[in-house]
């Protein structure tokens, strides 16, 4: 069976579903899964706002916001315009179409719905003709503990406070207690590739990690597991990537990200402008390629798709 | 006291609201006080509605729209639009503006706060110098039964059914538990004048009045208690008063309405179209006068507020 039959994808939000979209198109229908963090999953205003799940729904359904990455694009904001008129928060901001998610996923998961079965209803009524999975369907919550605001949940850390407080550590509550789903076990399992996106290692993609069984069953899998750094040439491409791995004395590049996650990648992709790191990750024992890997336009983001799958099917993983 | 000072209103939605415009604007800041019937609140895709409250703020706001006189002016409806794309309910219309009140109140309510003090500061930011009060802060519903589709929730007979079923009976499920409010016993106290709506005596009024206490109060009050017809010429100008009073067997004209209301009113304002209905209302001991009721523009409404305040300060009631 080709790599393009089966490839799982593990990411967070915006810069993970960059790569999602140039993997959707590149590839036939319903060969890509992607398995989505929610563990910056939250409550607002009585809403349970999933902004991972979404940002790559609305992405693969070419309904994105393009210059934010997050949101719909042309959304307008009236009713929260209104909840602040009367005095409400207005820190997290839902557009008035987007509400249009929230408002039904929240009344589906009171009434029962798991958010995996809810989230391919959505991905269906919108057209998208791939898989899109939450992690899990039980609460996992990440927890940031900082020097000066001791522990904040993520959204007050990440879109409140603009992720500047100086983090010591990051927790996921409930992973422990966690379970995978059905759904999730069974991509991995009959998955020709998986791979990590270009995502927050330590925000988006260790969460997924965190869920009891979805690290062993990507070691158990078959097939090889490759990952796209999301450090370009010591600097984050987007968010507190770098940041958030210095504060946590990581080595704030393609090998520190390697080694972070800690002999579960056979293959890497880093960016052009960290060739010179080639060596260092071969003597590491993971097979590696350099290419441009920083994605602004569609063509970026099919480009470096076919140019991951192509790697791939020529290498030896 | 001038009657001028110290007005207390009972309404509904959209017919009531007309007079309670027309009343704000032509008495002082603060002399009015508008108690609206809560009993076709619902939960709505997890969302707590209520739309008379909400019709009697936008309109007091300036803010309603005009035409179907609920909702908001130029309202969108993108959030709506999607929940109906993914298979979601589409009967019952929340504009988006809208939402942000329907979101923001239930995001207070299930903190703890009351609808009374919710519907303040909601009325305050919209800059609303008069005084809008639930009927009560606890749950009272109006269950409908039917001769074809048994008993019916108040808005899937009144939007889903577009109160097309033939009606036996008007049930208020919860009433005989609730209390009124401080807020409302107080008004309706101090008030110099408590004035029935023009608003469905059946599905608005009653509601009201079936919060024990209530009733009780309009009796015990110096103030004289004055209602205006909802039904001229034999119709109901708006909605299903008419054909529900059909089928409950009530008089469909202003006597009938009078009949309702059981010897509540000591006086009553009825439609000229109507004046020669004035001699019986005369005979069952009611002062009368008789009015041009219909209000289309909003000199109509200040003119009729007006008419009644005038009438009953020349009058000896």
């Amino acid at each position: 069976m080709s790599i393009r039959e089966r490839v799982t994808l593990l990411v967070g939000g915006v810069g993970g579903a960059k790569l999602a979209l140039g993997l959707a198109d590149v590839l036939p229908a319903g060969a890509l899964t992607v398995i989505v963090n929610t563990a910056d999953d939250f409550r607002h205003l009585g809403l349970h706002v999933s902004p991972d799940l979404d940002t790559v729904m609305y992405t693969l359904a070419d309904m994105a916001n393009p210059k934010r990455g997050w949101g719909i694009a042309g959304d307008s904001l009236k009713a929260m315009s209104l909840v602040e008129r009367y005095g409400g928060p207005s820190w997290f901001s839902l557009g008035d179409t987007d509400l249009g998610t929230n408002i039904y996923r929240t009344a589906l998961l009171d009434e029962g719905h798991t958010l995996t079965a809810i989230t391919e209803r959505f991905s269906k009524a919108l057209g998208i003709e791939h898989t899109i999975l939450p992690m899990t369907d039980d609460r996992v919550r990440t927890l940031i503990d900082t020097v000066d605001m001791g522990t904040l949940g993520f959204q007050d850390y990440f879109v409140r406070e603009r992720w500047q407080p100086v983090v010591t550590g990051i927790r996921f509550e409930g992973a422990a207690e966690a379970r995978p789903t059905e759904a999730v076990l069974q991509a991995m399992a009959e998955s020709e590739v998986i791979i990590l996106g270009p995502s927050n290692p330590l925000l988006s993609i260790d969460p997924i990690l965190s869920v009891p069984g979805i690290r062993d069953a990507s070691v158990a899998s078959k097939a090889p597991v490759v990952g796209v750094s999301p450090i370009v040439n010591g600097q984050a491409i987007k968010g507190p990537a770098a940041k958030l791995m210095a504060e946590l004395k990581l080595d704030v590049s393609p090998v520190g990200v390697l080694r972070h996650y800690d002999s579960l990648l056979d293959g890497f992709i880093l960016d052009e402008r960290d060739s010179a790191l080639l060596d260092a990750v071969h003597n590491m024992g993971v097979q590696a390629a350099a290419r441009q890997t920083v994605m602004q336009t569609r063509p970026d983001k099919v480009r470096l798709a076919n140019e991951i799958l192509d790697w791939i099917e020529g290498s030896d993983l």
